[in-house]
């Protein structure tokens, strides 16, 4: 990336005072700015070092007034937190989106097809009866089983695995190592104590503008028509595993390690911490909040609830009785002291 | 996977009633089976869907006698369940097993046997000295050290990675991103704060019929002449941490994101849930079943034991103890009440 | 490796009693230790063994006097077990460093450097303007994405994969499947109740003597000038989580499956069990002990603290709140015996 500060100012719709004709490769804090970066100043607490600064440039609000003389050039526009963070935002759209064509050596299987403006890094695999959308980028080592679908724009980094029949939307970003479409974890007891196979014969389908972390595991439906579902705008994070025939709604933010076991459904815009549970089969109403390391082991009766602990129940009764918890040795004691005061009263 | 409705009646010891030449390409439950789709009837509260359904062939019982009119074909059986079971076993036997033969690239090194219908997908790796049986399949991006040993019908989906001196059994399936023989975490402290590395020299044995998930780590023994074990028939989800010189004996099932910690010896039919912790050299009976997201932190002194909670004890009490600390808070006043009632009594 | 007695009693400055000529290949514990092998014996309540073991040679005390006749070769030393540890160093040493060179097809990118005695797995991935020090080993399948520096003697097993702009130290070992650099988990709600991609744009810097585990991941940090730091001499165990931004100290050392939410700052010479959680902004002090399974959630006010429960409190004072916890059953009679005592009380 390199762009004049005059180019940067049109594109904000900002005014440069000072050199417009200075290049900026690259952004940063204003306290960390070297030449050639560019900054922002909008809460007051940091003008100090806008009269210190390294940085080429810096976007200030229109009604800054420097109090001192300043080494800088300045773009002026109606919101500079807004502002830099549409610098930021184009930066890292054309650092996503920069890699296009084909490195060598790569695979492709039988009847695939391939988009306008895919990038597909050596080593990668696509199987056959392939559809893949433009503007793809598929990283080294990246595994794409047969009949396979990827929606446009979506990005595979490197070594992510998407097992066959996969069906995957438009805008999703798909981080190094993830797995998609393992076999669900079914298997039978059988009367000698060994355990018989349950055949895992589904896929998963996942909807646009979903993003998943690196080494996260969902695993597909058991029956061949049925599907592990993750909807539209779900953001899971790194190592979370998804089980079998899980239903996972729209917006829904999922943070590491957490676990959903088989055929559980989430709804819509919840939000769960680390390391939570869900247990098999449960269904989980919209906007529920789960705190990290919980456990939720029962069905919720409305939406909206915040649920702590594990096994789980309403965070407000959790913290009621974990401070109790807390004092349980003291509480034991009162309890004896009582007893003996009691034992030593005049009885009827 | 193609068969007419006879070639399947034939195969499932049935007879057919209508025409038995239509062609079947998939299974499905009977509300949602489309035209070429088979499914079946078993439990009465699904009958009405047999007047309805798309599916060209439905499984039903020998006893069956339909209401209304039906619109597909039917093939009668002792028991509709396991027949179509049987097919679904089937189908997934196919799917397993279908792909043969070599795509390049693909790498061996030197000393290298490979046995028959084996498959080594695009960018599979086998090292020198590795012993591959029949009917095994390798898919893209698997990673087979130097000296190691796999039994035949083994599956190592993409990614899968063996270090040196992995031994597999027959029959095993292992899922993508699967890691076989990472050093074991050994550190010793020294005086200076800084800690030195003790080799990791062992390898990884695992028996026959063993599953494991995606992402699991499976750590390599310490000495060089010492194995972690995994024991025939077991079966591990997905994200599972096995450490160093463990043993789990045969058909022990155990859920994701589970941990085991160096040295720690799980005995054979064990059942853990998710999440769970098994603290370093403890020895965990037969049959031990332990709830999810629990710690183990002590040796039990018999089999067949359910504990849970971290850390765990019995489940039974810690329930019992559970359903006193959702009331703590209750507790709590009820004691600080007794006490002021107990203050104001008259005393001896 | 193969080896003379006589070789082995050189480097160890011992004395050989017995045949030197004799070769060694392999160390073993001295009662499973076969012919071709070397073991110890320090601990007396092993000298049984001496006169069974099939070993070709022991390392013993200079002082040490057999009581039966030997069929074994003698090393005698200072401190056998010493002398032991010092030859498995040297095996690990050898097994680790003895890829050299070049294995076809594997992929190199524009202005990449690579130094001296380097090993380039089949299949491994090097971008553009990449630094490679000397004598480092990259495994089949490992990705080093454009500008990455990578130190001396470092090791990426099978399919570590290191997003672009990452910086590692020297002496690193970095187990199969490792993910460093993937995106922050940062997310905006919207009004809509969509989730806006905060974009993540910094990226990962680890020290020299970094051991880091299979499938651990790690997020870049948010701002293109910031890092996520992982400090010199720092172990990280399998399926550890390290959130965007945090910074992890020197020679700290944290078991698997635990995770460290974003911008976390953890001190140098800590100890973490496994599964443990951090919450995101905590700055946690040196010398910080923190048992399995725990959650740590608020900022501690000293170093060398010992913590456990989730929530964290000390855990002494834990261990006291759940000893009643295990009894509240018992608690919770003895409270109500004592209210209907006091009930039946004389009052005022």
């Amino acid at each position: 990336m390199e762009f004049t500060v005059a180019q940067l100012a049109f594109m904000l719709e900002g005014t440069v005072e000072g050199d417009g004709e200075q290049k900026i490769n690259m952004l940063a804090k204003i306290q960390e700015a070297k030449p050639h970066q560019i900054s922002f100043l909008s809460n007051p607490k940091y003008e100090p070092h806008i009269y210190t600064t390294e940085a080429t440039a810096i976007i200030v609000s229109k009604d800054f007034k420097p109090r001192e003389k300043l080494n800088t050039t300045l773009i002026r526009v109606e919101d500079p937190y807004l502002a830099f963070s549409a610098i930021l935002d184009e930066y890292h759209k054309y650092l996503s989106f920069q890699k296009v064509g084909v490195e060598e050596p790569c695979f492709i299987g039988n009847n695939s097809e391939v988009g306008e403006e895919v990038y597909r890094g050596a080593f990668s695999y696509i199987g056959s009866n392939v559809k893949i959308g433009s503007n793809v980028k598929i990283y080294p080592h990246a595994y794409i089983g047969d009949n396979c679908t990827i929606g446009n724009n979506t990005i595979l980094h490197s070594g992510v695995k998407l097992y066959a029949n996969t069906i995957v939307g438009s805008n999703c970003v798909f981080h190094a190592g993830l797995v998609i479409g393992s076999d669900g974890f079914g298997f039978a007891p059988q009367a000698d104590g060994t355990y018989k196979t349950i055949p895992q014969l589904g896929n998963v389908v996942i909807g646009d503008d979903v993003h998943i972390g690196g080494n996260t595991v969902v695993d597909c439906a058991a029956l061949p028509t049925d599907s592990t579902f993750i909807g539209k705008g779900t953001k899971l994070d790194n190592l979370i595993q998804v089980a079998h025939n899980v239903k996972i709604g729209k917006n829904t933010v999922i943070a590491a390690q957490t676990a959903i076991a088989g055929s559980a459904e989430i709804g819509d815009n919840c939000v769960f911490g680390g390391q939570v549970a869900i247990s098999g089969h449960l269904k989980v109403p919209n906007k529920t909040s789960i705190g990290g390391q919980s456990g939720l082991g029962k069905n919720l009766k409305k939406e909206g609830m915040q649920m702590f602990g594990s096994p789980a129940f309403e965070i407000k009764d959790y913290y009621r009785s974990y401070a109790v918890f807390k004092n349980l040795p003291d509480l034991n004691i009162r309890l004896k002291q009582l007893e003996e005061k009691v034992l030593n009263l005049p009885t009827n």
